[in-house]
């Protein structure tokens, strides 16, 4: 029997996970905003035969924290470039549904997907932050149910415009002067809580049908809302055992919204370190940790604590008893304490853990072992695939790719070649019918 | 004394600005959703040494009309894509003031910028269609002098965050961890009646300080908010005469607001057909004109006046003396109710004309008598530039970058090649300093 393959992305953020990534020798400092540091990075990961790039996002400045969440391109001005350079490889992009307009998300992943041939994928996420609502004249950001709301509604309109023209609508015969059908053409005439979208979209029917989504929320709200409408779950997961729970869970949801598990596939972040020895993994990491400024290690620890204040505590003590709950990423937050407590790790200790892999799994070993965990997940069932997170670039993810998936390919476990040049063909993820197309034929 | 150099811009709206241009034998029907279709296009611009690219854009489908308000794809997702595979062209997108978030332009405009090194520029516009406010969840839309007030805010915080950052505030020391300096960054704080917006900014100053403004609007509103805001002014001229009323009257106004009258390029939209004799030239025009549906070029005129009902009146009716005044683009209304009487058209007459250029100059001829009549316009300061409106593509554009390019470069009226890598630097416009670094230098 053919082995399950592993579907494979690389999450990209600014030069590396890590946040003193741009401090490393081999890094160019400034690749955050140059086009050319972004288009080798892809012609390494499409050299990989990777399924897709992904881009983080988020739209505010953070004093401190990682020098990506200072400056970072715009996701989707960024990935047409790519789009340009590369052949195969699918482009993910982060979009918020909490300030922006479904019409415009629709038309760009549609236009994406018309310009890459297939290649469009849209991370649908809730922005969290405070300063993110002062950018767009708001004065606080929607609670964590509201946003989760929208984000349903907001989805589900986008969905319906990218079914406003049928296949086979845009006839174009020059002979009859007859440029379109207007029997295959629909307005969406959505009303809802939140929008209300008219439609038609004025982008056609794209190479996919639609776009991949994918979803990142681990929260109840965040599964439940990915098990209904996404194609690929991206989460972060410390151990087996809990991505195997996940897993479990999350495919459940799947089935009773009436979709096939396959059709979901869940792909946990994971950071590798590669050395000729486990010790020189170990020492690459290091290497990095060193970097880190304790004060921006500081502040960002309580970023992702939603603001906790230290000032009374040392940086050798380990977390207070109570942490205050706040409106922010709940599942990153309860994710960081319970490393904390598992670990008996002091504050320091816990601001080097998130400060590189930023709360993923992160595995150290010759390209061997780290062929063999990712292996072990995927048979056990914690996993469809992995969104790699090198934690510097280029030099994290030229090693992977000329050192792991060499092995993962001998082992039968990822592909020579791309067989498909389609992001759903590569995932293996069919493509949808329009819901007009479909209510004629059914 | 050095001759006055012609900016030259080639505006795009799908497969050429002709409605029946799609049915024209040399055209691809498909062109409209074709990067490779782009990629020509602007290969023969570039080639042509133009100044820029620039791209039309719409938020709705309209029914009938040209086949580019169907369906065309985002500026901001296609130029990027373009950027990666041009080196000097200008990039100008078209994006609307009236159903975006300045915060989300000021970051697509400076990552474009970044991305292609210095060639980004906005062609800010107000919304005018009901269907487009249906799309983004109003019941509809803004007032014309609303939508000007909301317009000029809007561009006032974008340039406010196009400044966040100075020059030299990102430090990168890896030696020191010393990322940026924070005495050079600034939030805007922006209090205003349409928005606030605190900022700063996640993108950092890019190349060309500010992206090129390009304002198109020839409404009193509308030259003024350019003659305040704007690089570039795109306008609709049908004679010299007017075209030089228009001239004075905006430069004048441009010195009334404190700036330097070349500081804003007056470019006329100008619709060239080329022959091997003026007769040749009419013959390609009428061959376009007889591929026209005569219910479609009803319904774009009915379009163009506001909705107009025809359904009382003959083809072969001039237009009645009273027209119902609307809410929608005056400038364009005017000027076409203008042409009808002038010249004593019939409604069917009417919709030929402008359904081709749509309402723009159109010019008939040899390669010389097409330069002798742009040379005239320059001369007797009716522009200081061109946007070229071909109205079939590739083919308008290639027989006007091999015909008359080469004989406006021997006149000594345009580069022989670029001197330049930014828009910028093209146009002759300085590199605006930001406010912060100008309070402290001046």
């Amino acid at each position: 029997m053919e082995k399950k393959q592993i579907a494979l992305g690389v999450f990209l953020m600014g030069t590396g996970h890590h946040m003193a990534s741009w401090r490393h020798p081999d890094v160019p400092a400034d690749g955050f905003e140059d086009f050319n540091f972004y288009r080798e990075v892809a012609e390494i990961a499409e050299k990989g035969k990777l399924d897709m790039i992904f881009l983080s996002d988020g739209l505010s400045f953070h004093r401190l924290s990682h020098p990506a969440e200072l400056v970072r391109l715009d996701p989707l001005t960024l990935l047409p470039a790519l789009a340009a350079v590369t052949k195969k490889i699918g482009l993910a992009a982060t979009a918020s549904t909490t300030y922006n307009e479904p019409f415009h998300l629709a038309r760009k992943f549609a236009s994406l997907d018309h310009i890459s041939n297939g290649r469009s994928a849209w991370n649908v996420v809730t922005s969290y932050y405070e300063h993110e609502a002062s950018n767009f004249s708001k004065k606080e950001h929607l609670a964590h149910d509201l946003r989760y709301e929208r984000a349903g509604e907001f989805v589900e309109v986008v969905k319906g415009l990218w079914d406003s023209w049928e296949d086979g609508v845009l006839i174009r015969d020059k002979e009859s002067g007859v440029y379109f059908n207007s029997d295959k053409l629909h307005s969406l005439n959505h009303e809802g809580k939140h929008f209300s979208v008219k439609g038609p979209l004025n982008a056609s029917r794209s190479p996919q049908g639609h776009p991949v989504i994918v979803q990142a929320g681990s929260s109840e709200d965040g599964t439940t809302l990915a098990a209904q409408t996404a194609d690929v779950i991206f989460t972060a997961q410390q151990t087996l055992e809990g991505a195997q729970q996940f897993y479990k869970k999350v495919k459940k949801k799947v089935i009773a919204s009436g979709r096939k598990p396959d059709e979901v596939k869940i792909m946990p972040g994971v950071s590798p370190f590669i050395g000729r020895t486990e010790a020189e993994a170990k020492e690459k990491y290091e290497q990095l940790q060193d970097l880190i400024v304790s004060e921006i290690g500081l502040d960002f620890l309580s970023d992702y604590l939603g603001g906790m204040d230290f000032s009374n505590l040392s940086l050798d003590d380990q977390l207070p008893d109570e942490i205050p709950k706040t409106n922010g990423n709940q599942s990153r937050r309860e994710l960081i304490i319970e490393l904390a407590r598992r670990e008996n790790l002091t504050i320091r200790e816990l601001y080097k853990r998130i400060a590189g892999a930023r709360g993923h799994f992160t595995i150290f070993g010759t390209p061997e072992q780290i062929a063999d965990q990712l292996e072990a997940w995927i048979v056990a069932e914690g996993a469809d695939g992995f969104n790699l997170m090198p934690q510097y670039l280029p030099g994290g993810l030229s090693e992977f790719v000329e050192q792991v998936i060499p092995i993962l390919q001998q082992r039968g476990l990822f592909r020579k070649e791309y067989d498909y040049s389609t992001l759903r063909g590569h995932l293996g993820l069919l493509m949808p019918e329009s819901k007009y197309s479909a209510l004629k034929t059914r």
